[in-house]
């Protein structure tokens, strides 16, 4: 005799994604409201922050303590902030993920306690998982200090570190418990990483939001001037599209068939990889958004003046679309790879329109090498 | 200026808890039927087995390759199944957790692949985390192959291993894609452990279901006789309540106020730690269960009558409701471990009816003190 019990597990996630300025400014109540909401007496609250950015701005740790000082209603540090390696070094190893564990033993942090983790995208996803998995989850507040991650990285649902030479291949989906996303932070950081991040935005308007491709066009000339307004609206807009993408795909774990915003996505990787880290993630994004979108253009999906409006805004934000490695890359190694990578059948978004988008299932390889000649050719 | 987006994320989970017997006879569809509903063309499916069980059926491994053969339309082994460390050893450090990330490598297994894991809860927690991490998740389909692991452990939707000392320290929430319980595996279980997997049927028949605790009466000398088909049915009704537990109580990831079913449990810990796993779960929990019914009792919550029943099934199950390790136990310092554990404040099940709980946040030391009196002079 056999008996078959159907399960049907429906958890929920809710957490604030808020944009501020100076988050560590005592008079900016964001932070300790979060606290103050998650329940009575002060929270305890462990804090990792990304080597990188404390060498780029040393007062950072202090400031911390500091505010975890005016807050003492709602907050108390366990130790002082933890400074650990960030960049792709934060997730070419267990160090992080293994230093937060210890912190969260040291600190005897509860399920019910924060681990604060401050930083850019990759020390999010290593310092996440560390968080996601010590007690099975200790609660999260990711403070994205990169465009690339404010934007992006930092608001969605997955954490992860390299392993077995391969990107996050081991991680979790784990929503965290609230993002904050400081823009003042972003005054450290260097000019071509803020043009660099940038490419993702380009690539969640092309592939799902018209309305913002085209405020994306008339921001170009301030965004590429470097204009603080115009990149905080910039942020916001990018990480309410990754949002609602995620939220509103209904299967936000990607369990089944859901694809993460990952147009343009297979070459960028695979350009890291043969780069070795010379190419900033955005940067890669940038190349293969071009090349994916000339791809687009050569298959009847996507109009000649379309392709050349998603081209003109990538030159206009200052992205290269061409970089040498990709004359050398073998793109059906890279396409399988990236198959591999998403696993089962091959998936990838191509445009058919600015703002739509269509998942294609085999690539024309004829014309992927005639787009990249083109590519080339534009230099 | 401040902006603050709301985010929420609802993904869902459906998977089978199928209770069948001799799941690898060629003719039994049970998991064929799993991977065939999972998509066209055979799915890659890797094997971990727990080597105790090996140990005891040592024609398993050739079983399992010898289904696959049968039904290669549907399931493709990626390599010869992989016999791990078992019981409390496959948690004592990453051993089996690496040894699965490196099986998902070496067989290319993507997300939309399986990892098949056959063993009891501990085996199956250390595998799980591993299957739960790889890609961010590769499909899992636990074989539970204990009385303890069908009924409970391997029905729910954690995973761990243990690490500072502390039991599942590391771990995440992933709830599997299935669970098959093969009732015929457990004919090589120890007789003691099939009694001591009794305990967590008492249990949940204690705090959430009389009719499920008058059906144990009825069955109880049955059960103690070695009677399969009444085994059978106790861990079809176990395994039901457990998961009607984590899937009615609104919150499955636990991470509000939701509370696993822990009654017995803070006594049951410390008794496992403080014998070093010569006693096992079940039989801690079964002496936990008798001391806090009696708690129950002497606080006024249960009726003497109530609580006598209880001990009677615990004896009729020929389960000892003392062990002399409890004599010596540091009784609040065990109770302070189990707060710390769960996190934030006390939450402690108590009775006040036959499948009837209560929380109670703290409690009467001296109370406490007369219960494993009684329960010493029961002896």
């Amino acid at each position: 005799m056999t008996v078959a019990i159907a399960q049907h597990i429906a958890p929920t996630f809710d957490f604030p994604v808020v944009f501020t300025r100076k988050a560590f400014d005592p008079a900016n109540s964001v932070l300790a409201d979060i606290l103050a909401q998650a329940g009575a007496g002060p929270r305890k609250v462990g804090v990792v922050c990304d080597a990188g950015l404390v060498a780029a701005d040393p007062g950072l740790p202090g400031r911390v303590t500091a505010y975890a000082a005016a807050h003492g209603d709602v907050m108390a540090l366990v130790e002082a902030p933890l400074i650990l390696p960030g960049g792709e070094a934060a997730k070419a190893d267990f160090a992080v993920v293994q230093a937060v564990w210890e912190l969260t033993f040291r600190g005897k942090l509860c399920r019910q306690s924060f681990v604060l983790a401050i930083g850019g995208g990759a020390f999010l996803d290593a310092a996440g998982f560390g968080a996601a998995t010590a007690h099975r989850g200790v609660r999260l507040i990711r403070m994205p200090t990169t465009v690339l991650a404010q934007n992006d990285a930092g608001v969605g649902v997955k954490n992860g570190i390299n392993y077995f030479g391969r990107k996050n291949y081991i991680g979790a989906f784990a929503p965290p418990y609230a993002v904050v996303s400081d823009h003042a932070l972003l005054a450290t950081l260097p000019r071509r990483d803020v043009l660099a991040g940038l490419a993702e935005a380009v690539k969640v308007a092309l592939v799902r939001d018209p309305l913002f491709f085209a405020r994306l066009v008339e921001l170009a000339p301030r965004l590429a001037a470097g204009d603080d307004e115009a990149l905080f609206e910039a942020n916001v807009r990018c990480a309410e599209a990754h949002l609602q993408h995620i939220a509103g795909g209904g299967d936000p774990f990607e369990l089944g068939s859901a694809r993460p915003l990952d147009f343009g996505h297979w070459a960028a990787h695979a350009l890291e990889e043969a780069t070795r880290g010379e190419l900033r993630h955005g940067e890669a994004v940038a190349v293969g958004i071009a090349l994916d979108t000339l791809y687009s253009c050569r298959t009847g999906l996507l109009s000649r003046a379309e392709a050349e409006q998603a081209l003109s805004l990538l030159d206009a934000l200052g992205l290269a679309v061409w970089h040498p490695a990709l004359a050398d890359l073998d793109m059906a190694a890279a396409i399988e790879a990236f198959r591999e990578h998403l696993g089962g059948r091959l998936h990838l978004s191509m445009l058919t329109g600015i703002g739509q988008r269509i998942e294609v299932h085999a690539v024309d390889a004829p014309q992927l090498e005639a787009a990249r000649a083109e590519l080339a050719g534009r230099q």
